[in-house]
């Protein structure tokens, strides 16, 4: 069987395994990600991990998983905020010239959606748009296997999509943009302001709505809403056969998933209520997703 | 060069045309629809005309053109609302028993994006994301030269898209859906109550703008504000190469097109800005474009 060089490459850690076509992991190994002292120091680390790999240019391809969005075609990093000075860096042929391997590049949203795509829920169906909704929301479409990536690789940064009409400016993002709206961080801040401004943790507003305290069980419910929304906006633009949703927020499915799909219902035509909405499955979604890189481009 | 048979079916009229690969009509024909006598009376009518293009056999195959969402692998309407009788009649099955020919359909809005992509203003672009804008708003996706028409053929529903709070129920549409809020009927609904209750007509709106009516005025730029706040949604979730606007109210482009785009432009990253936002360039996009979905499936 082929296997693939995958890299999960973030601000903090740096990911490297050795993962064969059906998604299992055959080796790994993690260091510090230098993330701060540039590119060349950032790759070269990563080189001597990928030389490490026994047998490693027997691998077809290698493929990176990065924050930000990505040029897939020229093989760089068109907006690098966790990566000091990757923006527009040479990344994908600066590993090729190193390694002798073709090399991938997409973001960790998109490859996350690709393995999920390929090897987890929505795998065998034509069309699948992945979302994850943490402390932030990202998205990735992937047809036939394949991520849509996009003109600049913009495409699936769905966190932007506007949700509802808001005056409070709290980023950089669209007044009344889903992820201020509907993530984490916005679930934090706002129940913060109406329940307890103690509360840190999205995992406590949770748990304040599963012992029944109304003000809790309404910001459920409100982001819910707006997140099918948001999920009913994506759906008429691509009709996809699934949506996939991972993220940390999916922890506390059993307060939240069934009620997205009802408001997803309530926003769709009727002949759209039959798309799926389902959790993610991989355990590893950014480092096996990383390798199935080569494996989508036809590797 | 190649031949292909295109086939514009809608409620009133149906045209059928030989057209070559480059886009030329080389034959063409046109009837009433036959549309409220069922589906083997409006069928057999295309057949007889297709059968009365000289050398018919010669061509490689057949597109149609609906209005409605279509099941693209079924070869069927999952949606006729001007047709009647045609929801989930097996139509490309009956050509091609009759005809000996491949036969594909997608609705007309897809058909159009595909034209504009292949040849008119969306031409050599990796991916296009096409829009018309009159009664009411369409869309289709188009990526390497093929529809993305979903699950069940609501990929370019974009009309549905909600792009403010609105608690007036307008019809089967969202609360607040983009159109009801910017299409040809919108704009001459919303003139009816701020501006005069005789205008009847879109064109009435644009020329009052012109002449410097400030009401006038304020609605088209609410209808350029709201048609980029969808048109943004979209770019969040494909990332389009460009957006290619079609549809009457394009006709006022010299009100209304550079409004859209400087709407986009805030609505979007900074790395988003360099969409492009075009004018469809073809006169014959319909038919067009039905002759050449054969060709998107590499016929």
């Amino acid at each position: 069987m082929k296997t693939y060089i995958g890299v999960d490459l973030g601000g903090t850690l740096v990911r490297v395994a050795k993962v064969s076509a059906s998604g299992e992991i055959l080796y790994e190994s993690k260091s510090d990600s230098l993330a701060q002292k540039g590119p060349e120091i950032v790759l070269d680390n990563i080189i001597k991990m990928i030389k490490n790999i026994p047998d490693y240019k027997e691998c077809v391809g290698v493929g990176l998983g990065i924050p930000g969005p990505v040029d897939t075609v020229k093989g760089i990093i068109t907006l690098a905020t966790n990566l000091k000075d990757f923006t527009n860096f040479p990344v994908a042929k600066y590993l090729e010239d190193a390694l002798g391997l073709r090399v991938f590049l997409d973001n960790d949203a998109n490859v996350a959606g690709l393995a999920e795509a390929t090897l987890g829920a929505g795998k065998d169906l034509p069309s699948v748009y992945y979302i994850t909704q943490s402390t932030g929301i990202g998205g990735a479409f992937v047809v036939d296997g394949r991520v849509i990536s996009g003109r600049t690789g913009y495409a699936g940064e769905v966190a932007n999509i506007v949700v509802c009409e808001s005056s409070e400016k709290i980023n950089h993002l669209n007044l009344g943009a889903v992820e201020n709206e509907a993530s984490g961080t916005a679930l934090v801040r706002r129940a913060k302001e109406l329940v307890d401004p103690e509360i840190s943790d999205a995992r406590e507003i949770f748990e304040l709505a599963r012992e029944g305290n109304e003000k809790a069980l309404f910001l459920v419910d409100d982001m819910a809403r707006k997140f099918a929304l948001m999920m009913a906006n994506v759906a008429h633009v691509v009709d996809p056969h699934i949506f996939v949703l991972g993220g940390g927020i999916t922890k506390a499915h059993d307060m939240y998933l069934d009620l997205v799909r009802e408001y997803f219902k309530g926003y769709v035509h009727k002949g759209m209520r039959g798309i799926k909405i389902e959790l993610a499955q991989l355990k590893e979604p950014g480092i096996i997703g990383a390798a199935m890189l080569p494996l989508s481009y036809g590797l």
